[in-house]
């Protein structure tokens, strides 16, 4: 759907909206109806932008959640050209996952959405973005001679994508952000020793 | 409910039917007359096991898929004592991801349930259980020489865990083994450069 710049606006206000009113409640008992009581629009309002109802609108939620994990890196991940920077990027990390807690937005809406159309391309787009970020890094460090040039950049960057994941899953289903600590911890360790 | 040895086999008939449909069938669509048609069990019967109906029935399924994760990866992951039981577990586990493909049973179950109570619970016994047996591995290296005693070995076997759990939601994503290959190699380079 070709949108106006109202549109677009329109749209984006009902999106922020509602990513804001999922963060502290649960996507599966949400109706159409909660979403526009708090971003205040009316019922032909949220017809017109997501004609195909909650999966949709949960779709673009995701979405939007998708594109704050990686902003929320910023500006550590796209700078990623000393061990210094590496350092912030881990705390600022840790800090995001710790404030967050077992509750991950990104994560309750995927459960809610996980076999519609255009779910695993929402992942799959916010994985293989992130990967490339952090393989951009490791090329810069091995670029300025900090970092073995044997190692495979992008292999190593999948690794890190894949184990932040996986600290994140763990956080979820035990509150605990030990092993994402662990795990960043141990991928910058094995960068710094190559 | 303490149920008689009869009654356990009955329930584990209608666990592992259930399971065994689960695998090609999506369990946010699956109704307990579909559960009570392919274990040829009757109304009653499942309604006894399961008195709380399908969310319990599909908790039950999910501890049996994690007991399954865990059980799948022996007998190499209760005899991590040699380089090349290490790279034994990790051809097992990537083969049997690799078979598995983007559709994780234990996964598409938890989807439904996370909001059960005791669906945290399974997943955090199964990552806990799994972490200490990787940990009892790294001991096991480090009592044989072959792991450097200054390691953490509960600290590395968290990174494992996580690493893995990470490298499988990114399979479910993406339907790679990519990352989930990177990370098995990394850190058992990193074991082995320790």
């Amino acid at each position: 759907m070709k949108l106006t710049p109202k549109g677009q606006a329109t749209r984006q206000r009902i999106v922020e909206g509602a990513a804001e009113y999922l963060r502290s409640n649960d996507p599966g008992a949400v109706t159409l109806d909660d979403v526009r009581a708090v971003t205040h629009t009316s019922k032909g309002q949220i017809f017109h932008y997501f004609p195909d109802g909650k999966e949709q609108l949960l779709l673009a939620v995701a979405q939007h959640e998708a594109d704050r994990v990686l902003t929320d890196q910023e500006p550590h991940l796209s700078a990623l050209d000393s061990w210094e920077s590496w350092s912030a990027w881990r705390d600022a990390l840790l800090a995001r996952y710790r404030a967050q807690g077992r509750y991950c937005p990104l994560g309750a809406l995927m459960d809610q959405v996980s076999s519609t159309p255009g779910a695993a391309a929402v992942v799959s787009e916010l994985l293989g973005q992130w990967q490339r970020r952090v393989s951009t890094g490791v090329v810069t460090m091995q670029g300025n001679g900090l970092v073995s040039s044997d190692l495979d950049a992008d292999r190593i960057a999948g690794a890190f994508v894949a184990g932040i994941q996986g600290g994140v899953q763990v956080l979820r289903a035990t509150g605990s952000t030990d092993q994402l600590e662990s795990m960043l911890d141990l991928l910058i360790d094995y960068l710094r020793r190559s």
